[in-house]
């Protein structure tokens, strides 16, 4: 039997993503039966695919363009010239000032949180621990275990506020949020995974504030954000500035097979982040930053983030929000938090009592995966075990094919008419 | 100023290997009147490139292929179809017993190894921690901070046997290697980066050995070695049993940028590394997979190897011994670790004084850049502090462009007489 270090047990000890993700993992290898609103897998659009089947042409028609894009080891935090088009494109776009000394490139934005959140929080010199602090519960459940030490995240219960029916919206709860000296950085996503919660700007505003005056940065994740993807529906400002991290993805693109996170940070960090990463990975995947540098360049990737990659996923949303009205109907208690952003509707229902774990069991059952929200819910307080919320929603990807969502929301609200009734 | 955890002081205080990296970063890009012996990227093979150039455009020429290439979350532990399609490779061509539950993907070799040793050794329940076991030092200076826990890794110093001049050899030195119950693995590169050294069928055997009777893994990292690149010239058997981690990688194929590592490994160990990926990466860069998996179902890789890039090494490695006769001449004591495979030649001048950290600074302002040993030498103990061989070894890319390692040794020869002299 082999034996593991405390670092690996929780790997191999079965928490709760991993079985999610194994159920995933099956279910993706013998689709047939099974209705996937599970995973949060980008859409394929064929009009990004042509793009990108262009530039691989453009490259391929190139000489030397192949060597580059396969055969060269890249600096640890990114290619140059992308980290000079990416700030370029920023600041000319954004008026933030920055440069590529404030650009890094992770192999992912998964593994940029890693490298940030254990840089910035967990054991200290002086033998003292700091922790990420979550402003807005529930967040993306990707980063629940990724702290090096035990205890290393801690999040703050949102005020709830309901809305014209079905919506209701999450709001950070500033009236008893502290950041004291154990905190080493705020952490949100804007939109938020798995809400679709995007951030005002004033907390927004707010948040920097509280960051600022505790000598900590603020981490915006804004893999779903502006200027891209633009899966974003609320005509909210893009926030930057010089003592916040703001992550970028490549993946809601329709690349994240490509592995390419950009993290926008205060010098110091970024250049913090590009040497862990030379240590644990040496460097990146090349393919994204090659594919995406001239649309960069000639702000085509603002255009196409607007104009088709926005248009796609509002559609599909919205054909989301008009079966849920049709099937669901009055037939049990239910809410939709305001689908702001990100690729996903986040159900609350507040009158059932089975719990998301044994919903999703019995949806499984059924050939129904989606994710159960409790899992969303990790950092909170004792003082926050008996808040029934976090036991009554659910994940459900809305942009997978409309025939598969009406199907799988067809089978959502059978199970929880029944759980309701019994 | 930034507050970073003890995770990332290690990344921020400038060590030695972080220094180097950035120096060899600088030169990359801006290479003018630079001698570029000190990366350890690979070759751009023509004949390779044209394989990869031909792959991609079946890929785009193929309804569905680049979706697939770029457009999907892959498994954490890889692909299935790449992981049946390896196994079976494997098992076809040296009759090893495993499937695809042998075999884990990640995002490199480094990466791969990253997670592997930080499973296996570090901070264990009950308080006591466990280390990584280097049986032969010099060791690839690139695992040398991948420990989470301080003091994670220890080596071993080997036989130093002289051979027909000017060649020298490491060997294990078994007669005071004890695996105690502090080892938590057992690691060694073969052939190895930075020597070229290949362990003997007998060493490796014997090394299996102990690793099974400590009831620990024995990892073999195979980055040069067979089946691909084969970058080897010894006659030696592949290794694998089911006590092994067979570390491979795509880089040295010409695919550093796709960034594709290969786990051979007991099923257990496959699995928490997959689990460990997913939290800390989600999955992995799809390209390296797309191009080569018809390239391992039809064995062309194997040819590929063998008559294509093992070759092209071989020639380059004796144009660099020729270079290397012709220009040290009798002007200085040098010996050359015998070059068994990988891509370097492994210069002990054991005469130097002046250490290597030096010549590395005057070779630098010469525009010559290699790489200076000592800090391959880690995880030695306190005895070997005055082993006078760890501070004269040097590691050159032999590689390059022959015009380039012409005037590299040439640089490398004036100013070791030089130093010499005074």
């Amino acid at each position: 039997m082999m034996k593991f270090s405390l670092f690996g047990q929780r790997f191999t000890q079965q928490a709760g993503i991993l079985e999610l993700m194994e159920d995933l993992g099956r279910a993706l290898e013998s689709p047939e039966g099974k209705i996937m609103l599970g995973g949060g897998n980008p859409a394929s659009i064929p009009e990004m695919n042509r793009i990108w089947r262009k530039r691989l042409s453009e490259i391929l028609s190139q000489e030397g363009e192949i060597e580059a894009l396969v055969a060269q080891y890249d600096a640890p935090g990114g290619r140059e010239s992308f980290k000079r088009a990416m700030a370029s494109f920023l600041s000319r776009n954004f008026h933030w000032e920055l440069g590529p000394e404030n650009i890094v490139v992770t192999g992912g934005s998964q593994a940029g949180c890693f490298l940030l959140f254990n840089l910035l929080s967990g054991e200290f010199a002086g033998g003292h621990q700091r922790k990420i602090l979550f402003p807005l519960a529930p967040e993306y459940i990707g980063y629940a275990d990724q702290g090096l030490s035990p205890g290393q995240f801690v999040s703050h219960r949102p005020r709830v506020v309901e809305e014209e029916a079905p919506f209701f919206k999450y709001y950070v709860d500033f009236s008893d949020l502290t950041v004291g000296p154990e905190i080493g950085a705020l952490c949100a996503g804007r939109p938020t995974n798995p809400t679709g919660n995007v951030l005002t700007d004033g907390e927004v505003h707010h948040l920097a504030g509280l960051a600022r005056d505790a000598g900590i940065p603020l981490i915006l994740d804004n893999a779903y954000g502006a200027p891209f993807p633009s899966i974003l529906f609320e005509p909210v400002e893009p926030y930057w500035d010089n003592n916040t991290v703001l992550s970028m993805s490549l993946s809601k693109l329709g690349l994240p097979s490509a592995r390419t996170g950009i993290l926008v940070a205060p010098e110091s960090v970024a250049s913090a982040v590009a040497s862990a990463n030379a240590i644990l990975n040496l460097t990146n995947p090349g393919l994204g930053q090659a594919l995406v540098q001239p649309l960069i360049e000639n702000d085509a990737l603002l255009m196409l983030s607007r104009q088709v990659i926005k248009p796609f996923y509002l559609a599909r949303r919205d054909f989301a929000l008009e079966v849920v009205a049709k099937v669901f109907g009055q037939r049990f208690p239910y809410r939709i938090h305001r689908p702001q952003g990100s690729i996903f509707l986040w159900f609350w229902f507040p009158t059932l009592t089975i719990g998301t774990r044994e919903l999703y069991r019995r949806l499984k059952e059924r050939g129904l995966l989606v994710v159960p929200g409790d899992g969303f819910f990790f950092g909170l307080g004792p003082e926050d075990q008996d808040w029934t919320h976090r036991r009554q929603c659910v994940r459900v990807h809305y942009a997978r094919k409309p025939e598969e969502v009406e199907a799988g929301l067809k089978i959502l609200a059978d199970l929880v008419e029944e759980a309701e009734r019994s």
